[in-house]
């Protein structure tokens, strides 16, 4: 995959694709067909493997079809039905209704994405670290406002980034082995599958049919839940991981940008990007691509709390229908410029000696240090770094303990 | 074309896709040599068509590459001049930066984009004027704040539907002619092109660059304008109409579905949506997808807002990029919206019986009508109607002028 | 007023305030009492000035008693029935309903607010023609990308900006006088009116009612119109407009908090901002505030889209509700941007020998040109401007003629 | 305070007024200055009581002022020093930067406002557990899409709403004891406290420096921290958590008022709002103010994204600014609308016999359960209502610990 209005795009692959999407709805069906007969609501002859019987083919017809139900979910289970043998086909879907499908196919999608984003984040870390351990003692003047302001090292920049990407991390790492299925049936209830588990004549079908919710769960690796058909907190704690993610890739960007510029020049990108009419031009391509995701993703992120904020009856008429679209598009940009951000890390130029230059070059860097000196006589430091590289440290310690946590 | 995540996204058919936006950015350069040749710029011997050279295998390719760049005009460029013989691909480009021919060939797209809308609501007015004329007199009860207030008719409904639906016309068709070209090499002053120029001998080179903008515009069916590559009000404009029709048509929505709610079964769809479990469900499937169109359209107008807003140098690093998808999912969208409301119009069932027999059942509905009765003693009038035939008539008339002045 | 979480928040004075407000939606009781007895639907006995009724003092109570109605206007009618004599008392917003009173005044106190960004925008033109006019022809390097790019002028730069700001405040010129009042009673029919004006024996009661409306309109200099409770395009273009004021001067903003990096030095604000900790510093503070502006500016105007998107019935239930202070907020920060870029360009410190310095020490601003003259040998312009000096004069020229067309 | 643009806006009381973000960054003086003296940074003579030195009289002056300086913090300290006596007076603020005052300020406020709507969401869920117990029973149509699905009962629409609410209240529980300190001096790095720690002869300057983070942190009840000047996660966070609550509170509402229409007529508010016009009208008024929350909060909570997104340097060029309305107003308008859906609970209305009715007259609800028969043939069961029940008490259940959890 590939998108020219966002390039980089196919840095995410084939996650939260059509065909992805399709495939994890697919394995949806499969765990609670299996479900199902393994509860005993639904006979031995209905068990059937669920797997590859929709493929990147039936994209095309589906899609357009899911317009008339308003949803994918419809004609996806028409066409399985179409290709399973006859018991399995009657089974199918039996108790699930459009929502669960897509929700919890939905889910699984999201739990890939903030996967693959976990493992770029370790990257991150990683080569983050190196670079502090490296390059962190390099002097370098701190600036506030766009002006100079005090001394620092770049371990104190580079100390603000992996501090943005350990939050970004985090906060992924929690949310992960919190997934969960949505499992409700037409309204919330589970109603026909506690009713196929009465009149097949099991007992405590309400139980029964909870225990479809965990074994479905636990066949796809997401955590059991009670329907949450109009509860979206699930959806929107995703897309506050996803927008923290591209929020911290957005600042460290914003930084290689600026020092960047050439009056500036302490930062390159490893290699810059080229020009259609400049032969000399060396952009920093990834910066900017990355900052283009940081600017766009806390809109894509409101999108996904308006629908739950504006959620209504047992499935709501519309704000349900715009989450899949935003958090497509919020996932896919997020590993994009994740991912980006890890080359751009592992490619990094940092120019001490240029650094240095500019530092001591700065005006009244050190006016702050002469009000200190004001209120206590003595020798001022000629470093004058505070505790940097006691905060650089614990943020160093910090990201191993992360690295180490979730390995 | 078509998108599980949005479905009813074929309805935009190849707007805006990656194959037009590089079929635009093809007519761009072509419409630019060409240009070159006849002012004398370029020597006859680079005039050569520029069409049908890249094509939508080419899409992949391009999107790749894109990110290196930063953008999908150098690859484009590349594979261009491989494509053409000597001295048309030395002179192609010429003169142009990256983004002339990515702004420009946007604008195109968008241009065919607000076009197709622009007849979807032509379609949509005269479905309008064709109810009001049949239904229009149907008595209802006007709702506010979601309880019965005072009675109006149906036409008084509608009537809210068409002056939201003109708004939107009417913007759209004051845009569509002032749709301008970005034309302004490396950094908006055309000073390769006006090189070239000098350098061939040419007469006032700087009137030299300023005529081809005025040529490359009138062979793109665009206005000329002075470059705008960091004053992005012209998409900016763009993104305001394209969220004003998802206004209308989510206002018009919103009252489908409210009304079709089987309480109140005033309206309905002509053919309702399925269900995945349900088999006697009729959902207003219509509705539904067009208010989460609406939904999601005003965050997305806010990234274009906001890439103008932080739009920095003569060229931005991030909100540039950040343009592209927004205006691409925000124009797709809103085709789609905009031709599901027309069918939506076109098949709407109306029940004038029900109307009244609400109406009817309505308590309060007369409480304002006897407050000024006790201010003016009198009959009260058994309709209470205002003045809303004078309003419907002249919501009536209004469309019937658009649509004379629109044909 | 002042806002200590929006320094600069007093610059617009009371525009929008909830006194102002308050008195505007006086004023629309008025005009619309004055037109009941001109009309003849009042008796003579209920005319009464209208005007100083409600003062700040009546502020507090109002708006804490507007929770239980849902908006201000029930308590305000309901005071001001206290402070007239008993006739005009008895009339005062006989016809109308709050939504007509609130939606009225807030167009009242938008169009002041309008009213004094175009006065700042006429101020800003003037500025940057001079700027133009003296510092136009310094040699600046073109920045792209955050890279040096080719030579341009000053005056490029100053023209970016002008363009924008003459984009912006030819809309706000474009909407002022179209801004309409919003009159029609309960549930848009003018049904009350009507009927009063048939009880007292009026001819053609429905065009009494519009006469109304014009007549209010006329009283209070806005236009007519029917009524457009549920379709709100006429806020979402106030929005829109208001939204690309902010554009225009977080562009110009970007631009000088930028070029005022100390080791790019070209551009300084007149009086730069302290620090609590730092005697040296000379921060770009107003810059700072206006890009604080800007970046917030477009999410706000998204919530006036929302709300038009998501009107229904003949008053939406929560929808309306979110405009008031999103229109609020949007309108006063745009004024306090755009007066703070007023005071920005009038202070404006261009550093035209760091700009040739800088460009003087750019490397590779020339590759584009020998490109060129690798094309068509020669001698290449030591100037290498272009068309710079034609698009700056066109800009000037653009920007004397909406002065004289705005005097 | 009041807000007449936002009916309600009293309920926040103080929180995050100007007056309370002043007196909160007074305390932060205050504590840092006592953690100066405790660590020997300051000596002794330096201690002195930092409390309501700065009142309500002063705030206009101090926000008026903060615009040349571009924040708050500047004049506020510069009015403290002048009221407290010589030593006290040199030594206040020392070390610190305006950011921390003004991060940490913001933070006490912040805490503040989480703590009020936990007390808030306390009182929803007893609420909601006593309602469930005394009307989840009721047999309920379940509406999907508008239409109606199959039967459930009240209960389980109730459920939807705990559940909204105690992830609501989860994710506050949660982050109220990890808000931090936000102390970093000019550059983050601490450098004017460790180099006063060197010149008082302190052992370790450094650590002294940490100490003072944890002293100061432990002093106003907040975490301790390294600073964070640039990386805005602990901000981000308290948006989305805030969003959270209105998102929870929304859906409830658009229950309610969906609910409460005339033709559905199963809910209604315990006092509705009246009108200006209709005597008879009674307005589902909380929750049409709260849908407003819900529909404005998305955008503002996305404004504190985008400032951490795009944050620059050692402290952002206007990024930064943007954080402290949107968080005022995200905070104050959060407390609102969930003050407001604790009190809609508590007279909520709920007519057991129109639900049953409702579900009487609805046509198809036994469509779904027919194809269950026919897969197996049986007796239906009569109520058909699922594991409604077990899904009803485990909400209760997670109702009742996360009120134990958080006493």
């Amino acid at each position: 995959m590939s998108d020219l209005f966002w390039p980089g795009d196919e840095r995410a692959g084939s996650l939260l694709s059509d065909a992805a999407w399709l495939a994890a709805m697919e394995s949806v069906e499969a765990a609670w067909l299996a479900a199902l007969v393994e509860a005993g609501v639904a006979p031995a002859a209905a068990q059937h493997p669920v797997s590859g019987l929709i493929g990147a083919d039936d994209v095309a017809s589906i899609a357009t079809g899911a317009e008339s139900g308003g949803n994918p979910a419809i004609g996806l289970v028409a066409l399985l039905r179409r290709r399973l043998p006859v018991e399995p086909a009657r089974w199918l879907h039996r108790g699930l209704t459009s929502q669960d499908v897509i929700d919890t196919g939905l889910m699984l999608c999201l739990r890939d994405t903030l996967h693959r984003i976990a493992g770029e984040q370790r990257r991150q870390l990683q080569t983050l670290i190196m670079i502090i351990e490296t390059h962190g003692d390099a002097a370098q003047v701190g600036r506030t406002l766009t002006q100079h302001a005090v001394p620092i090292t770049f371990g104190v920049t580079a100390t603000g980034w992996l501090t943005g990407i350990a939050d970004a991390a985090e906060a992924v790492a929690a949310l992960l082995p919190t997934l969960p299925v949505q499992l409700g049936g037409a309204a919330g209830t589970l109603a026909a599958s506690t009713e196929l588990a009465r009149l097949r004549g099991l007992d405590r079908p309400a139980e029964v049919s909870w225990r479809l919710i965990e074994s479905t769960a636990a066949r796809l690796g997401l955590a059991a839940r009670p329907p949450w058909h109009v509860a979206r907190a699930p959806l929107t704690r995703v897309a506050d991981a996803l927008v923290g993610c591209t929020d911290a890739c957005g600042h460290l960007a914003a930084d290689v940008a600026t020092l960047s510029r050439p009056e500036i020049g302490e930062l390159a990108e490893g290699t810059g990007g080229g020009s259609s009419t400049m032969p000399h031009k060396r952009n920093p391509a990834l910066s900017v691509l990355i900052r283009r995701a940081a600017l766009a993703a806390p809109a894509q992120a409101s999108v996904v709390h308006l629908a739950a904020a504006t959620a209504v009856d047992q499935r709501p008429d519309g704000a349900w229908h715009a989450e899949w679209a935003a958090l497509r598009d919020l996932g896919r940009r997020s590993v994009t410029a994740t991912a980006q951000t890890t080359e751009l890390l592992a490619g990094l130029r940092i120019d001490g000696e240029r650094m240095a230059a500019n530092l001591a070059a700065a005006e009244g860097v050190r006016a702050e240090q002469r009000s200190m000196i004001e209120l206590v006589r003595g020798e001022p430091d000629p470093d004058y770094r505070g505790a940097s590289t006691l905060f650089v440290h614990a943020a160093v310690r910090r990201g191993r303990r992360l690295l180490e946590e979730t390995t």
